[in-house]
């Protein structure tokens, strides 16, 4: 399960790209710079657009990084366009489609590390339980709630793209 | 790691109703009726408060019941008070907890029907990653969200709850 769990996580960051492409459809339509959404944010403590998906996808990249002790690849927290946040998602979708199925043997186990909490770690399992998996849904739906609040014609079948049911 | 999926929802359930509780003494400071809270939305076409919470929790319910054939409690979906909601929460984990371990025997391979969608099946594995799990997240970070937007002071440790690191 740990392999289809990153295959959605791949498949959310695309959906979450098409909703970029409706923000973008959305601004020009209402002749207005998308540049204006990036700051957009739900409260004013709360992390802005940019920051929801920068978090989203460096949640997918260090989750898969930490469980199969793979370098995740750096990205620089700079991008202040619409465009630059599209190629951030691609340079992610990037790097999972690198991380080979059998390089998450162990996974469960693995003593997972983060910086911010020093002397400290999670066993794999949990760490993907606890943190990677609540993270990662929270800063997609947070990002397309940032959107929706803004008007942005989007719906959940955008946030859950296609699924492909089987006739009975 | 089926068992531990849904261990994970009602430990988000169990924060969520954790969150229903700094919702309610905002209020309270406030001097306002939480009630007020129970219609907010980010969008005029989203789906209420309320309704974010029963669907959270009508997700986790099915998801156990159509992965373990088990059938699911009815609730019906009167709720108009914070009090109702946590009551509906813990309705929820109620059901939860007598869905056994064992119950889930096959769950990967299982035909998962889904009312809106008469002669169609989805496999649960499938129905699992991508249907279960992102609209579980998206309901209980959308109904963060609506109570974040709205000034209630919660933070993302509200929505992820303890994590217990170990030492290295």
């Amino acid at each position: 399960m740990i392999v289809e769990t990153f295959a959605q996580f791949s498949k959310m960051l695309t959906n979450l790209s098409n909703i970029l492409d409706k923000a973008q459809k959305f601004a020009d339509q209402k002749k207005f710079d998308s540049v204006n959404l990036m700051n957009a944010r739900l409260a004013p403590d709360q992390f802005n657009f940019i920051r929801q998906v920068q978090v989203a996808c460096d949640t997918a990249k260090f989750g898969a990084a930490r469980l199969t002790g793979i370098d995740a690849p750096k990205f620089e927290d700079t991008e202040t366009t619409l465009a630059e946040l599209q190629q951030r998602i691609r340079n992610t979708l990037e790097f999972l489609s690198t991380v080979k199925p059998e390089a998450f043997k162990g996974w469960e186990s693995k003593k997972t590390l983060n910086p911010r909490r020093e002397g400290k770690y999670l066993p794999g399992d949990e760490f993907l339980m606890q943190h990677a998996i609540p993270n990662f849904y929270f800063h997609v739906a947070t990002a397309y709630s940032i959107l929706r609040h803004n008007g942005v014609e989007i719906g959940k079948m955008d946030y859950l793209g296609t699924i492909t049911y089987r006739d009975l």
